[in-house]
């Protein structure tokens, strides 16, 4: 590597660079089409979720702008569309809202705020590689989240909904809040927002299949299904202008100022980014986990890679921008991404050109959003998170592992009952400890050989041949701290259990590793074995284990020897055990 | 097994039983002299760590006599003996410093509460069989957090070693007090101090060697060795009361009641167990680890054994017991053990001896010792101390392995800048942090056929086979959450090297779990490896592993087959590397 090389490594790259090159008109077509279709669907669902994060509703719009514009340039994914999403939006408005009120002009700067130091954080793990630690973040762990977000999401647009104030810090108080305020359901409010959700809910469960039987053309139906949900806006807001009804009560959106996005600054308050600093990582994590799962699952459709680093400085590059132009968090959308791709975008420039309509939308359209009733954007917002819960993982981890099942359940509780950034602090100290339990309780396996072959299995599971002078055990973990007395106890137990032995072999092909606090212990076992008579050999031991134990103590004092292979050792400790399974052969 | 035994095994068991029934005159003997050892070199330690504890010198021996009792009745070792230790003294003064001052009427009820609690935790530890937890402390933790320890403690007695008062919540803070206090130092205390500490020294180092040298039998050598602390102390209180150092400034240790044990009672003050839980539980676990290090020490060289969870059991009897009759949390203590050992205990009946020895000496001894210099029982600990500490650690897990020696620093660092809490805490969470991180980074290795036998090794360590068509791949560690990622990277890279490549080959001998993340991680692989035209095999899958896959989608979805050993998949799918072995062979 030529020192050059050493330095420009650490520069982020850019990949527009190279599918820059190659772009025609061709390829310009698609991203086009592909980017008209994503800024009707994104104009609705930026509103809703700045709505959600407890923010003025052009905030959503300006969210989607520069940030679609910075992802462009630096993200490795063809088709990944950027912005507000519902789960961040969430974490933004938990996060925000022991600090001020939501709505209020500080609210605002603690989420562009957010946005910086979020930035921030996922622009140095890209530099510095560390999108490792994002599969801490484990499966169960991040299934369990999102459930129990998308069901806090769904319950906290309930009083929109109905037309109540309700409170609550979590599911269970938002829950007893929304009850207590039946009553005071605003009728014709519910009216208007059940109706919505039985017709997003009604598109996006059957409507198309029902259009393609009727004979019209698949394209068709999938362009009538996509535009659909403009369609109610539009009649909603027709309806609303002529019935008035803002005069009766339903709560409508109003004036949304007409701007490009604003030039903006976050608050440089250190004692607040150190309180941020937290919920700012949390939502790094979450964002780049969504992001760069919904990013790998659509490249491998099409034979591309996403390389996760680079993603890492894409969204970060795109949440500083979102803080200097008046956004929030953002991160990569799942369903405007399917829709990006099915419609067929073809470079990251089709998110460049969806940047491009949603300016128009927030310099020209916003009046026209005025008359909108805000059940609507409520009743989108449910239709979305629906989709997110998936309560099957709780059988499937059940069925598959307990203790990852332990995980999912641990974090969907915590989620639900305490909150967003609890529920995955426990949930990653769960999993984290799970691992640990299992690990400190090794599966450990008295061995014998197969008839006519090399090789030793477990004798509770399979017919093999074993000696009563000589032993063999296998051991399924590596040893450390905090299971080297659980093999001590089992080599003792073996030890009582076989009076006639006088050789143990341990074979190590499973150890990947043996720490100082199990070495200690191997040390005082050999010590142990030679004062009862009998001799500790080790085979099948691995080279970088063996590196490490090259100069010790222990190595020297073995009572017995090391072998390269349990055959081996079965062959010169106790011939008549071949003589046995050659004639099985 | 039968319902009574299943309610049984929660019961604690009474090692009394056993050994009581063969109890005769022979053992009853060598016991006793053992007794009276232990006795006269407990009563100067007892006052000793009672003063390090902060407590009332008398404190000290009440600590040793139920305890000591308590354990004759409940303990699995035969030689431990149990009472105040410096360790945990420190971290009794640590735990109730913030609470109390030392000296008052509150202080020594808190010691009591803090007993009260300790034994409770041990106690239920013991009846769950909860003593592997105590695993968890890895060696090189303990080895930092007793050398640290070790460090702190001899630092706090250098004030009265001086006579002068030095404060410090730290090492750090404690020498550099004690350096602006040198101007101010007490010149004959200081040479009280320094006489007895190099007298103590020479006798530990080497004077028993002297004197035999010099043709005195050993066991005579042996014995005026270990009274020679005591005869110490004899001289220095008659040179005392000789000359009145009191009257020249020098601290003595003035009245020390005349009493049996009083009956105390714990405080019954919930926030103040709240806030004594965390020091209690750590208190108990270092009591247990440090307890049960030196009796299976011991055990092993008469070929004895005890029971962990037996002796969670007894030291929390004993504990209670201390909470009860005035004393401080107490545990199995290094050296008088070792000389208990030595004089020849057989049987626990020793430390009940022993119990009525230093009960007696609280009725009668202590006016005699009224001029006894403190100075006297700091050189006392100081010199008990130094041998706990341990650097040699250092070099040895340097060479050893990184990551150990990285647990030993941090643990050593933060016990000496912050405290013996946080050292501990901090200890414990690096070791595991360490762990997580390494086995998030699994070794891979790309393996081939060793000539001539069934056996496969690493290609960049071994001269081995292999086929540009069908590669193998070995992975040392379970594949879980933190490392599925790696396994990914690993394959896509090895599948860029290989540009032959039809057949991918997993020897799975060393995965000891997948978990739900690794199975999610597995499927995906599975299906990219297909669409690029390469199928996937696994082989050596191990019977607890196979036990979870049976029933997945991946099982059934895998493109390739899963072998029950890599040299079947190796002849199934490239015998042309069979048949170049059989000829080298």
């Amino acid at each position: 590597m030529t020192p050059t090389k050493s330095w420009r490594q650490w520069l982020p790259t850019l990949p527009i660079l190279n599918w820059g090159r190659h772009y025609d008109r061709v390829t310009l077509a698609s991203d086009l089409t592909a980017a008209l279709i994503v800024t009707i669907m994104l104009i609705p669902q930026s509103l809703a979720y700045a709505m959600l994060a407890g923010l003025p509703l052009e905030v959503g719009l300006y969210a989607c702008i520069a940030p679609l514009l910075l992802y462009t340039i630096f993200g490795s994914s063809h088709v990944l569309a950027v912005g507000p999403v519902a789960v961040v939006s969430l974490m933004t408005a938990t996060a925000i809202g022991s600090h001020a009120t939501a709505g209020s002009p500080m609210y605002w700067s603690i989420a562009l705020t957010l946005a910086f130091l979020s930035g921030t954080i996922l622009l140095l793990m890209g530099i510095f590689r560390l999108g490792f630690l994002a599969n801490f973040l484990s499966t169960p762990v991040i299934s369990g989240f999102i459930t129990a977000s998308a069901l806090l999401i769904a319950a906290s647009q309930l009083k929109t909904l109905m037309g109540v104030a309700a409170e609550g810090n979590n599911f269970i108080e938002l829950i007893t809040s929304l009850m207590r305020q039946i009553p005071q359901t605003h009728g014709l409010t519910l009216m208007i927002g059940v109706f919505a959700l039985l017709f997003l809910l009604a598109i996006r469960l059957g409507f198309k299949q029902l259009l393609v039987r009727w004979g019209i053309a698949e394209k068709i139906a999938t362009g009538i299904t996509r535009t659909a949900p403009v369609f109610l806006i539009a009649l909603t807001i027709l309806l609303a202008w002529i019935f008035q009804w803002q005069a009766q009560g339903v709560k409508i959106v109003g004036t949304i100022p007409q701007s490009l996005p604003p030039f903006t600054l976050p608050l440089w308050d250190m004692a607040l980014w150190k309180e941020l600093a937290l919920p700012a990582l949390l939502i790094s994590v979450v964002g780049f986990v969504e992001s760069v799962s919904i990013g790998q699952t659509l490249a491998a459709q099409r034979r591309q890679r996403i390389e996760p680093n680079q993603e890492l400085v894409a969204l970060g590059a795109s949440n500083l921008s979102a803080s200097f132009t008046g956004g929030f968090p953002v991160t990569g959308g799942f369903a405007r991404s399917v829709v990006n791709f099915d419609a067929g975008a073809q470079t990251p420039a089709a998110g460049g050109f969806a940047a491009i309509g949603i300016m128009l939308a927030a310099l020209l359209l916003t009046p026209a959003l005025y008359y909108l009733p805000q059940a609507i954007l409520s009743a989108t917002i449910m239709v979305a998170v629906l989709s997110l819960v998936d309560i099957g993982i709780l059988k499937k981890t059940w069925a598959y592992s307990k203790s990852d099942f332990a995980s999912v359940v641990a974090t969907l509780l915590v989620t639900l009952w305490v909150g967003v950034e609890a529920g995955l602090l426990v949930g990653i100290g769960v999993s984290l400890a799970l691992f640990i339990f299992r690990t400190s309780q090794p599966h450990i396996a008295t061995i014998g050989l197969v008839p006519g072959t090399e090789y030793f299995r477990n004798v509770l599971r399979h017919d093999v041949l074993v000696s009563p002078q000589v032993v063999s055990l296998r051991v399924d973990g590596s040893l450390y701290f905090a299971n080297s007395r659980s093999l001590e106890d089992r080599i003792n137990q073996t030890v009582a259990d076989n009076p006639k032995i006088q050789h143990l072999l341990l074979q190590c092909s499973a150890i990947n590793d043996i720490d100082a606090s199990a070495l200690a212990s191997l040390e005082s076992l050999n010590q142990h074995l030679r004062e009862a008579g009998i001799t500790l050999h080790l085979t099948e031991i691995k080279g970088p284990v063996m590196d490490k134990l090259q100069h010790t103590h222990f190595l020297r004092d073995l009572s017995g020897k090391i072998f390269l292979t349990h055959y081996q050792a079965m062959h010169e400790l106790a011939p008549e055990i071949e003589q046995v399974s050659s004639r099985a052969n």
